[in-house]
């Protein structure tokens, strides 16, 4: 492997695949386009090895049992991490893992769906790892990550688009929404600003002074 | 309509059929054997109506339009109700309705599955209904409740619950899982309680004394 390899691997985000709900196709195609670095969660890496799909790192406590031998029989090389760490989840261990190897992105499918601890506990996670790793959840509905204090993007008009605050967050300032907010507080369970949506072509800006503030653009 | 059966209606948990991932039919029809009153949200109602199910009322805000007379049609009578309100979801609108139909309790499903802001919403939103009306949230591997400050309840061996903040919960002490927690507290992002079980057959007990926990029993 060249040196230009490892550099381009890193720069690239990573691909974690989780064990919740599988995701069509079509997306799992899109990501692996660039031949991402690819850690599959554990339980999942059978229905993984199904799709023909080549796995970098096979990461889990394995509480389930690990059909090793199998597993390097339809997969070799693989790096089988054995994680048995109980405070910690699953994808959390796969996060902690890529900082450690120097990754500074990462995409994660099939987070969501299935067990709703699950599904909530892996979405909400993420903004523990503000400033050390970028991260977007994605499934066939949805796309997730935390955002930074200043966010700007250019949308289409009638896109989706939902601030969901995890926990209370302050002084958020929009604009290029349906529904702008302006220095306003938005606490979750109480008041999200979940189903906004932009109205015409443009930039969106989404300002936030304090709490963890996540952006999912979501669709039918 | 006797005024007995009137009574038992409102006693008995109403049933929600949200606009998610739709649930097996096997849960479906356990919690119509009581013949429940069935509330259906919005786009939801033509899926419902081709499962065969009596629906008593249908609400929403209509926004993507309201195929009426096939509804009427297939389904005679219904009342229908227009909620135009764009500051609630229609899952607390439908809260909202039962509440001042002097319902007490509801079970929910078709809730979460499908858009990510929508199953976190509709998860975390319950929270604001304490004390108005007892909610639980039904998918395939989940039923998810709001804890009132002490709870208790007999759990088998084995049995996987996971304690989920809304925000920041305090002074949380449980007994009869296989990680306790003693005057802790967990945050949502942080630091949560969830894959947690019972080693042993017997009570669970879980006490907390302010924020608002959420109790999910999940299954694979």
């Amino acid at each position: 492997m060249s040196s230009h390899h490892i550099i381009r691997e890193k720069q690239e985000p990573a691909l974690i695949i989780a064990n919740g709900e599988a995701c069509s196709w079509d997306l799992l195609a899109q990501l692996l386009e660039w031949s991402p670095f690819v850690v599959v969660l554990d339980g999942a890496i059978l229905r993984v090895l199904d799709l023909g799909i080549h796995v970098d790192v096979l990461l889990g406590d394995f509480d389930r049992g690990l059909a090793r031998e199998e597993i390097y029989a339809r997969q070799h090389p693989i790096e089988i991490v054995h994680t048995p760490d109980q405070e910690k989840t699953d994808l959390e261990k796969a996060f902690d893992f890529l900082i450690e190897r120097g990754h500074e992105a990462v995409n994660v499918v099939w987070a969501t769906g299935r067990r709703a601890d699950h599904t909530i506990t892996n979405i909400t996670n993420i903004v523990r790892y503000r400033d050390r790793l970028k991260i977007v959840l994605l499934d066939d509905y949805s796309r997730i990550f935390l955002l930074d204090r200043s966010y700007e993007k250019w949308y289409a008009a009638g896109t989706p688009l939902s601030l969901i605050p995890i926990g209370t967050v302050s002084g958020i300032g929009t604009a290029g929404l349906a529904y702008n907010l302006h220095d306003e507080s938005l606490t979750l369970g109480y008041r999200t600003g979940a189903n906004n949506y932009t109205e015409a072509d443009g930039p969106v800006r989404i300002l936030h002074t304090s709490g963890d503030l996540l952006l999912m653009e979501c669709w039918d």
